[in-house]
């Protein structure tokens, strides 16, 4: 019940207030100058860069499920215990496994041409001579979803959009329902394959490729991401008004049931009772780049941002538990295996770095109302480095929302730049030479900068843990 | 005797005196007021930019000597003329036509994963199932050329660089020996193949390919470029200093002789006997773009420059003849073909150009010292676009060096801005999407003015015309 006065309190009081209530309140535990000392010192930390270069390098891909991603959680926990992280350890799950194969395409009518594809997770297989069918395209998920299936039977769709760049990363959320949803529409509907244009912002000949699940009682059909030159280069030969044929060739193929892990590591806590604070990212990555921002980047950023206490030997309150997660990209597997196993243990505050190597430029967070205060001292040490406070909701992350929703934890985003996320994205492009060092730092800056304050304050963070008495 | 005197005068005169002078001597023939209003024409005329997109879409790539380019010749032939080009009419020539198999790699240890690269021209084949062997790096043409046959014996030469994008498109000429001489220089020392760094500024998973020649009996080998992120990944794996091997696969093969040809239209002159003034680009592309950058970017400036003519009426004094010449990328046949072709026939000027779709920065031009005014008077058209006067000689490009080596004449190089051009020189990425049309259209007014005063001048202009007595 105090703490719940205290938190109407803070809710009514005038702001000019909030620095003197930091000082009387929070400092017995967060030590503001010595979490800025800990922040600046992590701008001139390489250790995310080499975890980066090391794992992209020295591993490559790593598809969940596949001998690739194995042979990166043994890498994974070598380097983590070598990084003096404790209770290094793998936890292992099953899922089942798609398979990329082979995957070409070609206009035959009216002017033959190659065009370069890739296929989407879940797609469906052509026989190995492929196939070869007329094609009809749609300016948008709307106009296939309105669209006789009379009109789309038998034929290849081609569904484009119009997704541009944007900082905070907004565009694949809506865009994406063309992959996520577009494959079952046309499948519905009697289509032989769908071809979408990648979600991507890009101009290069590397297709984006990405999950999607077929919704109930729908047949699997071919499904493609054409390169976005390709799709343009589509959509102008539809425009000529001719009949478009295509001979397309997709094999991939379900594997069956393969092992996929998480490899967990800890910063202990001065108070081992104290809820956990739940970082990461995860290991596995498409299998066309090498996945240096999707997600190597993610887990280097929180690594080394929890590396910052073991360096200076400052333990939180709090234990920081890092966990680098498996199976993320093909449906969350690691997320969901995780939220099982450690659904005993109480987590207060979830947070996850999945998007790039490039900085940080906006904090939002889900807190207890009680936790203004420290929210407030939060915005205070990442406001030298550029970041802004922004107005909506934290959202955590696919490996940690799972463990979020289940427990009513505290979420902390800590938003990096996506200007040009969208052009590297579960593409071959997304490789070490995209990482730009000072970003990188930048961000594992503002996570350092997250972690002194959250692993050290007394204050209960969590929605969920601030409702109940204390 | 008359011309030479003037010439004389010409190197004496004070620079203050030439705008009077281009008024005394050059407006009977060229009227810098009209040449003016076609360039700032140009600027608007799309043109330019609907050839681009046309030839890119209605045929895509068009390797020398194959069935595309065949087409090509046919869409540029019915261009040509529909534009309202004269004597439009196609060439034909014969040349060896190699064309690219099977390419994929894989660095099999230490660490597995596969690589991104294509085969070079005139690459020798592994067999079906590929080749295993060691790797051995070297950081230059010069360290492979130094090493022992020993090292390099039946071992994988990887060679690399530190080419970077110039504005002048500067360290392709350096760089690129790399590619050109790279191949037989490993060949000779027993190599089982080379790969190298694609001859590129970017870093996307798209490598360059480009011709190399194998030297007088040097056994041909396998010669791929890797993507510029993928022979990074190669060099930091080196670094590690273990050995590394690669299973690769490239199934190339010599095709015999084909068929190519040079497409070609004119403005006719008013003056028949009048020496020819000689520009264009080349048709033929590399087999994984669309060439838009090269080079339909080149042909459609020329061609849109010429055609202001045309949609004005204002016929040139000379003969503006406008050559789409094949085989250009495999080796210069096209422009050799021409030569021979048309050796009896008299060429004042010869221009091309062959190095993408932005704008012009500099003009560099090689003239008989008595045209210094109409250097002068070029520039003065050309400045308002922004264009300065380079230093150094100019060298027409591939197509037309033939015929000006032969016959002696003048050369205009307007220098496109070549910042972006390899990025995407010879790689898949080079599609429509890259064509700028606000820079296009002010390369089409440069080459608008570039023609309005060489083709209506009745000053000599070739260095070997200007020699002989009138």
């Amino acid at each position: 019940m105090a703490r719940a006065a205290y938190a109407c309190a803070m809710r009514t009081i005038l702001p000019a207030l909030s620095a003197l209530l930091l000082a009387t309140t929070a400092t017995a535990a967060v030590q503001p100058d010595k979490v800025a000392t800990m922040r600046d010192a992590a701008l001139k930390d390489d250790i995310a860069y080499d975890i980066t270069e090391g794992l992209t390098t020295e591993v490559g891909q790593r598809l969940a499920g596949t001998e690739a991603e194995a042979r990166a959680r043994v890498w994974a926990a070598r380097t983590l215990k070598s990084l003096g992280f404790a209770n290094v350890r793998t936890e292992t799950f099953d899922m089942p496994v798609w398979v990329r194969g082979a995957e070409t395409a070609e206009v035959t009518a009216p002017f033959a041409q190659k065009l370069v594809l890739t296929a989407l997770g879940n797609s469906g297989a052509t026989p190995a001579a492929g196939i070869d069918a007329e094609v009809i395209g749609f300016a948008s998920l709307d106009e296939l979803r309105a669209a006789p299936a009379a009109q789309v039977a038998n034929k290849i769709v081609f569904v484009t959009h119009d997704m541009k760049a944007n900082q905070d990363g907004s565009g694949y959320g809506y865009f994406g329902a063309v992959r996520r949803n577009g494959p079952s529409v046309a499948s519905a509907k009697g289509a032989a394959a769908i071809l979408i244009k990648s979600i991507g912002t890009d101009h290069h000949r590397v297709p984006h490729t990405g999950v999607q699940n077929w919704t109930d009682g729908v047949k699997p059909i071919p499904a493609a991401a054409l390169s976005v030159p390709d799709a343009e280069q589509l959509s102008r030969i539809l425009s000529r008004g001719q009949k478009v044929t295509i001979h397309l060739t997709l094999t991939p193929r379900d594997t069956g049931i393969h092992q996929s892990g998480n490899v967990i590591a800890e910063v202990p806590g001065r108070d081992p009772r104290a809820p956990i604070i739940l970082i990461g990212g995860h290991l596995d990555s498409w299998d066309l780049g090498t996945g240096a921002i999707d997600d190597a980047a993610g887990l280097a950023i929180t690594t080394a941002a929890a590396r910052r206490f073991l360096a200076t030997g400052a333990k939180p309150l709090r234990t920081i538990r890092l966990v680098w997660f498996g199976a993320e990209e093909v449906g969350g597997f690691g997320g969901e295996a995780y939220a099982k196993a450690h659904a005993n243990e109480k987590h207060e505050l979830v947070a996850e770095a999945d998007f790039g190597g490039d900085r940080v430029w906006r904090m939002q967070a889900t807190l207890a109302p009680a936790a203004k205060a420290t929210s407030d001292q939060l915005m205070e040490l990442l406001a030298p480095l550029g970041v802004t406070p922004g107005r909506g909701a934290a959202h955590g992350g696919t490996d940690v929302e799972p463990t979020a929703n289940a427990q009513g934890t505290a979420i902390v985003d800590l938003g990096q730049d996506g200007t040009r996320y969208f052009d590297l994205h579960h593409t071959a492009d997304d490789t070490f030479d995209k990482i730009e060092k000072p970003q990188m730092q930048q961000a594992v800056a503002a996570w350092t900068a997250m972690l002194g304050v959250v692993a050290n304050t007394e204050t209960p963070l969590a929605p969920g843990a601030a409702a109940k008495p204390q």
